[in-house]
């Protein structure tokens, strides 16, 4: 549930995003879009959750690795499928990971 | 919903967690620790969510405000209940924001 991530640094991706009421397999074009990012060079992991607001972290190797997923040809036409269906208003953060730290009970 | 922040640079706090069944307190505390980090030096907005993972992602002006709110007396209070009550497991991450871009209707 928690990505297991290597030491950093790394990269993430920070999508939070507000949705609107139309469903039209939403559920099932974020699932495939995770599964299209597992497969990606340089995917780290992801997790996600979602009330109002939903939020998604990816982690990446690299911004290579970042840049050749935004630019991956199925993940450009769910993402215009999101501004024109799915989302009403969304954000993109992009930001290197310079340290982190757990707890495990 | 969706956190207003400044051009990058600035940092994040990533912090996702996995619950315990113990509540006791539990969104009283929550909502507090939002409240007071609100009110710190540095805070640019805070982002939240919780299914079985729940993601919470703070934004803040420097590494210096960062390490200012972890060493907060009550927010290490909140913490060490946290590790001893609330949580099963939990991961933070500290990056720097480099871009961010977004979508409104």
């Amino acid at each position: 549930m928690i990505a297991q991530t290597p030491k950093p640094p790394y990269y993430v991706v920070i999508f939070t995003s507000v949705r609107t009421e139309v469903d039209e397999g939403y559920a099932e074009m974020a699932d495939y879009m995770l599964e299209l990012a597992q497969s990606q060079d340089g995917f780290l992991g992801a997790e996600s959750a979602r009330n109002e607001l939903g939020i998604t972290v990816s982690y990446w190797k690299s911004l290579e690795s970042i840049k050749n997923w935004k630019h991956h040809v199925e993940h450009v036409k769910a993402r215009e499928k999101g501004r024109n269906i799915w989302y009403s208003s969304y954000k993109t953060r992009i930001a290197r990971v310079e340290m982190d730290y757990g707890f495990e009970q």
